[in-house]
């Protein structure tokens, strides 16, 4: 299988003045990783129109699927429609598509007023994504996801996008948990990774009830090359004396 | 006093996988706030050196100071300091200064192996930054500063270099939080926005209790500009009979 990349582009000031901490990164990671999509990249962008259009043509040209977060919302503040129209070369027109669906969200059509119209201005050409929690639609276009910032919002709509991405080889991810210092382990650890090149060993460092320890997570394709990795590191250990924890999925 | 600006790059592929959740943009987001220096850009990128390079480069010339986060620990995985190596030209040499603190942190000699040692390899010419937590210090090179990823040490090397930073106008932020939906909210707003252009106008919407409110941040450097806006935002909920929270400071 091809390996199939993808980045993230965070739109909201929200995030880049610390008032809000992103949770959307952590979650499209280990979603698409479950499909075999390496998230190569992501970036937090404030709310400027040339800085999100320099942004989305930059990422969609580099990877297989950008997905954006945020600015989506009625307010005047919400500009990422725009600026993704703006960077496909798109017309953003009302799409009657979306409008329907806000139709059957407001019981009260004078409910649907201009500000929620704003909702169903979809970039020309583009396909709807679904948002069973509030209706306002994310779209597709091109290989540009344009997803809700909310985070409840953004997971439900990935939902629907699912079965449209293709995948890839899965990375699968096996961890050995150590409990010794991990300036102790670097050095074997090297050699480790030098000895198996086609897994990417990975060593982070926590302290727990003032135990220094390390997770040493060992990524690879092949499920064989990484048991192949990980005995070696569970040996590694078991020369030390050194107290292990080992997740046995995969 | 002149705009100050600043990007982060968030190094390690455990954030992309989606296997941590990342803290230091939230941290330093907020931390440069208060001190002027307004956030604009973030990146995370994978553990791979032509990779962040490149973006080394890209946001040290585009921001008066890059701060960089993770990958100087002691694992062959750590890549950071080479890469910035690279990217500033400069060679990355033993710093006696480095191996100093980190002999005065191994009481026992044979402690400071070959890989910890690793941890006291600077660019030439770099400053050290302290770190009291675990001393492997970070450090600055021309406007870049390279810091630890686990948050902890992190906010403690901030501490060292926030003296060391020019500090600009400071962005004030003052937030009425009024429970009506954002899209009944959003027409008015808009208005507020346009009638007063020096300030910025941020609607982040919510769900507490079932019930539907927004929380409407107003940022910008004059006080009284926010204070202006501020009323109008009040009025406004007043005369839709919205039930209203304000947080007094500034």
């Amino acid at each position: 299988m091809d390996k199939v990349t993808a980045a993230v582009l965070v739109v909201g000031n929200e995030i880049l003045s610390g008032r809000t901490r992103d949770a959307n990164i952590q979650f499209l990671g280990a979603a698409l990783g479950e499909m075999g999509i390496t998230l190569a990249e992501a970036r937090v962008v404030p709310d400027v129109e040339e800085v999100i259009v320099a942004a989305v043509n930059e990422l969609r040209a580099r990877h297989d699927y950008l997905f954006t977060t945020g600015g989506i919302g009625p307010t005047h503040d919400d500009i990422t429609t725009d600026a993704v129209g703006k960077a496909v070369g798109k017309a953003v027109l009302l799409d009657p598509r979306a409008v329907d669906l806000l139709k059957s969200y407001y019981a009260n059509p004078a409910d649907l007023n201009e500000a929620r119209l704003r909702m169903a201005r979809i970039p020309e050409g583009a396909e709807l994504v679904a948002n069973p929690v509030s209706r306002a639609p994310g779209y597709c276009i091109e290989n540009v996801f344009v997803l809700a910032g909310i985070p409840r919002v953004m997971q439900a709509m990935f939902d629907d996008i699912r079965p449209r991405l293709k995948r890839g080889a899965r990375m699968l991810a096996h961890t050995v948990t150590i409990y010794k210092p991990e300036g102790v382990l670097a050095g074997p650890l090297a050699e480790i990774q030098q000895a198996h090149p086609s897994v990417d060993i990975g060593s982070y460092p926590f302290v727990r009830e003032d135990r220094l320890g390390a997770a040493i997570v060992i990524r690879a394709i092949d499920a064989q090359a990484i048991g192949a990795a990980a005995l070696a590191v569970r040996k590694m250990g078991e020369a030390m004396g050194a107290e292990m924890d080992e997740d046995l999925s995969l």
